[in-house]
């Protein structure tokens, strides 16, 4: 079994509502599956002022990366609101490593910020 | 219990003065709490030049995150200031998560910046 | 000799295809090397879609630091295509220290975002 | 003792050698003393392609936090350069904890980069 981390947190969540110039603002989760083998990476999300949103999944292949627009998830027909604060945690069902990143480009020139998320040790 | 941590620490902090744009310049300190309980967060503010500002004050309910403005947050009527250098430790009755980002329109523009914060370990 | 890490991953990789004003758009992986000796540093690149790139080798001298454009690494006559999401795992012949950091120039001013990459532990 | 890290590692050290508009250019050691005692904290500077520029020492209050800007450090009448890609390695006397935060105003509008430093157990 490759190394890394079963399930990962990303606080700072946040889908800004607005977009100009060529870049469409966006939230991306890097995932990154060094096992031979396919995961299924679980999204769940959580708010300021509402009950959690869980379970929206994704397949990443093995050896290979999947960089996940977080506003392309959804679990039962529900996605991420834009515009609003959140928070997220990651699980996958074999071992990852996981980065978040976004761009903003509320105003006229875009704006990058990325962190890797907080690995939860089993 | 949730996984997590009691006690994270922010060594750049810094609330920009000016702001233009559409966009005002802030700090958040973006706190995921896991556990199905209420936590409280406690934000103890470190200076360059003069005593600390402790015990600021905020509760985080159970299963929720809070993105907390820094410019928000009191302590016997006392803030941080704005445009000066300081740092943080931020303290959990319960254990989470902790982020921070800064946004920064001070010029036309705004620039980005987040870190996750460092977990002391108990 | 010295402390670090043989292996360090950087989920979110991404060379923009397109640069204005004065600073052209690159990723940069910076490596301190604080061993007296040389290291061989070996940059293995995974992508979504396709085969991963492996490989790419680097000498970093004994006390000194490298800041690897991402784009000027090669293996067998390959490079890492501009535009293009991609993950990369960086392992070296003795411990280093590793950082990632992008400049992005798409629009007419400079973002910048900058990681710690993830280090694996022995 | 405070909690904390003697050794601190930055590997993408760089400070840009032009500025625009109203915010100049710069990079900041960020360091947190949460000891009831000064610490004197040691930086050591690395690069590409010259011998380390070593021991430029700064003392940091107990219980205060410094915002070292790295233009103003030296040693033996010696500076960093601006432009230079170089590293850095933080000693301290005492735990203490550190970030590293890069503003970029070459172009019109400001840049913000920021990272945790990398810690070295003892």
């Amino acid at each position: 079994m490759s190394k890394g981390e079963l399930q990962w947190i990303i606080p700072d969540g946040y889908i800004p509502p607005d977009s100009s110039g060529q870049l469409e603002s966006h939230e991306s989760i890097c995932v990154l599956n060094l096992n031979p083998e396919e995961v299924v990476v679980t999204v769940n999300v959580f708010f300021e002022d509402r009950e959690p949103l869980l379970g929206m999944k994704t397949p990443v292949s093995g050896r290979r990366t999947k960089h996940i627009r977080t506003a392309s998830l959804q679990a039962e027909g529900r996605q991420i609101p834009k515009g609003v604060p959140y928070a997220m945690e990651v699980a996958s069902s074999g071992p990852v490593y996981v980065q978040y990143s976004r761009l903003d480009s509320t105003q006229a020139e875009n704006a990058l910020m990325s962190v890797m998320a907080y690995p939860v040790k089993a």
